[in-house]
């Protein structure tokens, strides 16, 4: 006979007391993804200003609008940054008090806007420039994910380079729910950075990418997955892209150790675990495509040959 | 010291004024992101009539429900389509008085509905015909994924034909991120068409696809990514894709003159960059599958053999 | 001359009226999608109690907190779950008076949930021992798509394997949609499961996973695509993975009869149709690679070569 309510909340709490790790209960309270959504679009908000408003801004009513803005992003992500700080505090700062702190880390992220505005800058140009179906500037900070991606990644970047836990990745999740593609907050991405459709791109955490790069949905630059697990925290295990390389879609970049040199192009679905010097070409060689008449073979067996 | 908020707004305003490109400010109110998900959504329950209703509709009262839904898109999606032509107008219209016009492009757009219907039914036999996983129709048009992407790529591509600027790729990235299959409104797309799991799948925007083409997540038809980029735009770039073919997971499929001939198969993760006469078989060869024994290397070099 | 709305409308109807298929009208209702959305939410606060709340929970309240929910979700699921089998009744069921059984079948569900908070507490120890960017198991819970993805496919499972229509697979199609991995309801999943990244993975029907098994972004876990199409139901038609094989991005294994041997290594975009023995690695060679001075060739024929 099946249970009844009572009993199917009995044997959930004695789960819950049995198993642990799962749960949170009695601890630090953690940072809300709900709170933090919110501030990631108000954020994308005040990088491109009279882009996410349903109206028309006017210049002559920006400076009205971007106050209390920058007032209510300051106020909720300082409640946030101090839960993540409570939750996990970094080595060098008490372990009480940390309200003061967080306020002081917020203002000094909120100071870095202008900065992450110029490299978006560059960004916007880079999409527009690179793909002849974008029709303006305007379509692209609309449309494409890849802008918004980045953008949530730039400024996931800033509260990472101060050990912020915790939001970064809730952030950079955010973004990779809504576009496809998951770009780590740890990673070093240069100016003039454009993902053509995103889906399934994936950059780790210790990767470097340098300017004017150019890269398809699907690619990944990725770690080898050894069996030492958590001892390689913090260590360089993603690749170094330099300056102007093209991945195509579908290319695995693989291990800390690989650089793609300067002005290189990956072809699609390569899958490439050591460095190759600048201006290189690596693709699949034209061997890998076998053509046959299918009449040659049974239907069936397409894959048995 | 950190700035306050007085100063960070500062800063901002000087941004706004010194980085132009990603502000939209004083200029034409462009398309809303919010009003074009909400018609493409009502555009979906016209398509589909009761499968995204909450409650049971009853043949009795369709038409009573039908009309006000037909009034509501109209409204809503002439104001957008009214925006998007002052933001962008025609190069044989007014400047002016776009408003009329808008009306009657949107009526125009509403009576290609029927023909929408017809080709999403083949879309819908395909689908379950071609997954034996597909308990019924019903199941199909509830929770597949290809068919409310699939719905929305014939939605756009009625806009797109009529030159109506933003929209169309607007609704194409609605379903984009809902779906991870990124069809371009451009795209031109036969009849019984399916795409299994469509992850990471994406069509661009002068790809011709004949009918009956079955495809499988994370396929790439693409253009060359050639440092030319806007001098291309209106070019055919993306490949043609024939009657009758299917393309495994991962195959990418580049260039404008590349075209799949009737009848073939492509495998997975086939990078495809010439054409290929029909009834082929595209292969990744036999020999790019290496098996050796773990034990005769060291276990942390994997993939430094 | 465009139509009017009247005739807008008459067009749909005579569209409604031809074109059967995809209409869902005077049929039984359809479960909900966002009613089975709202329900899949709640379970997950039910297995990880405390991560999903907006408030920090205290073990002295937990009791008074999961009963009502256990109630809430224990109607609504059950309403969902009679219309599902009232619009495909199993055949060993009576076509009326289902409610009863719905009740008992539901009941039968949610005394699951203890052994599936077994499994996800191993899922868990999974991706934070195997990621080394993970900083702390409630990041993995709080932030990493693969929790959740994982977490509502064992859920969906359960349904599954009480024969219960449409449920599961909405249920999965909703976790699809927020984390890019497309997990089939029916697929057995052994302990200790980690999919890194997710986006673009899928794992298919009658797929078998053994315990301690890693994967990457992109996999696919697959049938061969015969004319048969639903000919082929019920039969074995996907992979087998045994323990601890780890499969890198991209890689597509294919077929029924493919088993991947124990201990395992699948290397980034490789093709297998074929199975192989324990303790394999698989990699696309060497010779795949091909790496040239640019300077050789014309730039925009890089793929002409």
């Amino acid at each position: 006979m099946p249970l009844n309510v009572t009993q199917l909340a009995d044997c959930l709490m004695a789960s819950y007391a049995s198993i642990g790790g799962i749960n949170h209960l009695d601890g630090k309270n953690l940072p809300s993804k709900r709170a933090i959504a919110l501030i990631t679009a108000d954020l994308l908000r005040l990088l491109f200003p009279g882009f996410f408003d349903e109206k028309l801004v006017h210049s002559s009513e920006l400076r009205a609008k971007t106050s209390p803005l920058v007032e209510a992003v300051l106020r909720s992500l300082e409640t946030e940054v101090a839960k993540s700080l409570e939750y996990n505090p970094p080595p060098d700062l008490p372990r009480k008090g940390l309200r003061p702190v967080a306020r002081a880390l917020t203002l000094e992220f909120l100071s870095s806007l202008p900065r992450i505005r110029e490299l978006l800058h560059t960004d916007t140009e880079a999409a527009y420039n690179g793909d002849p179906a974008a029709l303006s500037k305007e379509e692209v900070i609309v449309a494409y994910p890849c802008i918004e991606a980045i953008a949530v990644q730039r400024l996931a970047h800033e509260l990472y380079a101060k050990n912020i836990p915790l939001i970064p990745r809730i952030m950079t999740e955010w973004a990779h729910t809504r576009t496809g593609m998951d770009l780590h907050p740890g990673a070093q991405i240069g100016s003039h950075f454009f993902v053509d459709h995103c889906t399934g791109t994936v950059v780790g955490e210790t990767t470097s990418i340098g300017s004017h790069v150019k890269m398809y949905q699907g690619v990944g630059l990725v770690a080898k997955s050894l069996a030492l697990g958590q001892q390689l925290r913090g260590q360089k295990r993603h690749p170094t892209i330099r300056d102007r390389v093209t991945i195509y879609a579908g290319a695995t970049i693989m291990g800390g150790d690989t650089v793609v040199g300067e002005g290189s192009t990956i072809g699609a679905n390569v899958f490439l675990t050591t460095s190759v010097p600048p201006h290189s070409l690596v693709i699949q060689e034209a061997a890998n495509v076998k053509v046959m008449k299918k009449e040659r073979i049974r239907p069936a067996e397409d894959f048995n040959i």
